[in-house]
């Protein structure tokens, strides 16, 4: 599929919006909605907003908009698609920010109007757009379409990831749901075996301290989005498959005491990874010193670890400034 | 167990090791070695290394030492420490650096010597000892002596965290077994499946970067330790069951369309986190923000992202500087 080919529903090659256009924002009151809305009213978009709780409707945004953006909770996208899609009409351009692409894009493209997927990689609360990451799929749009609305994330330091709808949830299967399902599992053996977190937080291994404060970013957000992203993917049954082989395995070779087995199963996944692992550990280490240091100044009120030296040319590691 | 109660084979109240005894390592030129050989030099012990390739053999370093330090890999520390923890004598010290605490300690204790076992939570090549945390068994030396050993470490701004022997392997059943298996589980994942991690890394939220960071610094390492870690620790088999089970849930909830399910485990999950999480989600904040401030400039070689804002104040967020 040629992203960028598909002139669709316009017709022509001329401009059909530009930032005169009226943007309605379906959901305008969520953080992404309303990071959304922030977003378009800076590059000069007259922004209109349906929420629960707003005197516009949702039906009244989408009859009255150029641009319709939805931001609703995952599970909800669909189900109000199928209420205001069929309100589209030609020279619309429809867009939504959810995390799968093929179910939301499916159902926009029912209408006549042009339409665009996008997944921001990045929370509704983020400190700055600059070096995130936007997935998009942009299914029926013309090609000078697209490349201005491209050059309005551009220019806010966003990163576009063009990608259909299957590439980006085959994607999102391992970026997310693999990801989410490993912690998931993690969390659910924390709490089955009466693991105190603030008494393994005592020996603080950086690593683990990253990890779990990974997890517990999880655990402090929507259960409904992350059941969603994890039940709601096509691809999500052979992640299952995997990780059941390899736990699997995993576990004969624990119970036979064969080493051997894990470390065979290590290298050939290392191999995978090839020069990956390297730069990952190059860029863990900032990371990690990073956390370290980020600790330390909690615990301590200190400003700051003393300066780093490279561990190459180190003789005595250096202790702590306060 | 009292940790610090415990006189041992000293049988007296006076210090018996101070900064002239001589320290020996046993593989003192692997990293971990190397790096405590550095940390005994800079507080004036004299230190007499022995490894594969040195002048002085293991039995020699093992019968002219005060304080002798076990530091070879944990799949060897056991049957090393057989053949030498015979020649050591009342009046030294006997510790070591591995990953596992109780088989090791038990090792040192056939002998008569003093016993203190540490698993240091950091790697051989970390840039600074300030803010580290040190796990120690204790488990055979007067309060004095520990007290005085304690304070070496102290002193260059390490965290000591004593704990028994069997605490040590609960708590590392879940620090380092749960985190490396999950682990383990999605770099197979990631190979068996056949993706593409730099195609991944195009879609790059800050959240999977870091876990691919942590996942290849993993890959990075040594087979044998990780695979010692999880296939020797005494704990290793309940971590399975759970993974098992919660695997299963998961898989039934995802294949009977069950999203109430995977919502109810999740916030049982969360409840059982409690308030950690809201204090994850700030710290993993701080991190993402680095995170990505790190890959932008990796990717630009620009200096910085533009300054942070409060969240909850700004109105426009800051695009790129560069």
């Amino acid at each position: 599929m040629d992203l960028s080919s598909f002139s669709g529903a316009q017709g022509n090659t001329g401009l059909t919006w530009s930032n005169r256009s009226s943007v309605g924002v379906i959901g305008g009151q969520g953080e992404m909605g309303s990071l959304f809305s922030k977003f378009f009213t800076s590059h000069g978009f007259q922004v209109n907003v349906a929420d629960l709780e707003t005197p516009l409707t949702p039906e009244h945004v989408m009859r009255e908009s150029d641009i319709v953006v939805f931001a609703v909770p995952l599970h909800k996208t669909v189900p109000v698609m199928r209420e205001l899609v069929p309100l589209a009409r030609r020279g619309q351009l429809l867009m939504d920010l959810t995390s799968l692409k093929s179910a939301p894009v499916a159902e926009m493209l029912r209408s006549e109007a042009s339409v665009v997927g996008l997944h921001p990689m990045f929370g509704g609360r983020v400190s700055t757009f600059c070096g995130q990451t936007l997935a998009a799929c942009p299914v029926r749009i013309s090609p000078e379409q697209w490349q201005w609305l491209r050059g309005l994330f551009t220019a806010s330091g966003i990163r576009v990831k063009e990608c259909t709808p299957e590439e980006h949830d085959r994607m999102m299967s391992i970026i997310q749901v693999l990801f989410h399902l490993t912690t998931m599992l993690a969390g659910r053996t924390l709490r089955k075996l009466g693991i105190d977190i603030d008494e393994t937080m005592e020996y603080t291994s950086p690593i683990y301290r990253i990890e779990m404060n990974l997890a517990g970013r999880i655990f402090a957000q929507s259960p409904e989005l992350y059941a969603a992203i994890a039940g709601m993917n096509p691809n999500t049954g052979r992640i299952f498959s995997e990780l059941k082989e390899g736990l699997e395995l995993y576990e004969n070779f624990y119970k036979t005491e064969n080493l051997e087995g894990i470390i065979e199963d290590f290298q050939k996944s290392a191999r995978h990874l090839g020069d990956f692992c390297a730069e990952a550990y190059d860029e863990s280490s900032a990371l990690l010193d990073f956390s370290v240091d980020l600790a330390h100044r909690k615990r301590n009120g200190t400003t700051s670890c003393p300066e780093k030296h490279d561990s190459k040319d180190r003789q005595v590691l250096p202790a702590c400034r306060s």
